[in-house]
């Protein structure tokens, strides 16, 4: 049984979904020696999060920034946790939406990823902070 | 390898986004053995989700329920499994959208999450039951 | 400690919620060896999510499909990626939503499943293909 874990800080991205699936790969030497396991990786943040879609075309990732703005408008008189700004609380929902970690089977040393798949940080803040990962994989 | 798990019968709340970190954490002596490792907190329910979000101002779980009230909406003449309440079928959808579990990683005998993360249970339903959570954690 | 993986084909389904828990269940002899550990399951797409929800009455999952479409649009004009078909870009927003993979703890040699908890394939285009889905169960 092996177990490994680390933490992988982000570097400030702007707000929209960005493809981070190379860096967390490139954060994993240890896979190679995995034959089959899981990988997680979990953000520790609650206006940003994780999700897996579509790896090749960038409007994808354009129409998931449009979407979410719509399904969760900002400034709605509602909100009653309004001072940290307008982009604030609609980032929480976002968060909560999307989700805080992505799990991933490893087959012989790889994330096993479909074609398609690839990893998307969600920075959901207008001014975007250093993200914590923390990616665990076990296996055997 | 280490591997524990057990239920935590949370008891009955009403429909609302409330904070179950300390609770889960009591109900967890064994952590304190697993130098790193992961934590799965699943609910048994259809119609009640977990969710990691923000721990500190009550206000964001409050908006969290104004949000997902607006967003799925009761009595929408096109629901056609209605018979269990008007709160039922909107419970199962904010169920699917938030999810049926959390997977936390586990370093140095705590659980990793963030400053600012916290358990949610999402109750949805108007009357709410005693709510079973299977808690399962394994490391080394 | 145990560990298993495979990959199960699912045929072609139209668009909608499908119920696989007894397909998924099929395919895992080894769970009856397994005390205690978790069981996930992931999709190798981005256009087609697993979710749990209500087991029961088939028109739960006809209302998953309403609201889905009501909640995700097609045709939006504001959307970018639009050349792979008026389903293609909500596909991709409903699997992020829903999620690519479950993840259920094991007890004495069984998934864990609360009562009305079933596994859904969620189909999201219109002609949908075989999904594949890689499985993995581990524990003692």
């Amino acid at each position: 049984m092996k177990f490994f874990q680390h933490t992988l800080q982000l570097k400030e991205r702007k707000r929209g979904f960005h493809l981070v699936t190379a860096e967390v790969m490139q954060s994993l030497p240890q896979i190679s020696d995995v034959t089959l396991g899981i990988c997680q990786v979990f953000i520790q943040h609650t206006s940003a999060s994780l999700t897996l879609n579509e790896n090749a075309d960038p409007t994808v990732r354009k129409d998931f920034e449009m979407y979410f703005n719509k399904t969760v408008p900002e400034n709605d008189p509602d909100y009653v946790h309004d001072y940290e700004g307008s982009d604030d609380m609609p980032a929480h929902l976002k968060a909560a939406l999307l989700g805080s970690s992505v799990m991933i089977p490893i087959s012989k040393g790889k994330l096993a990823l479909g074609t398609w798949q690839g990893i998307y940080l969600c920075e959901h803040r207008n001014y975007g902070q250093k993200r914590n990962l923390v990616i665990t994989i076990w296996g055997v």
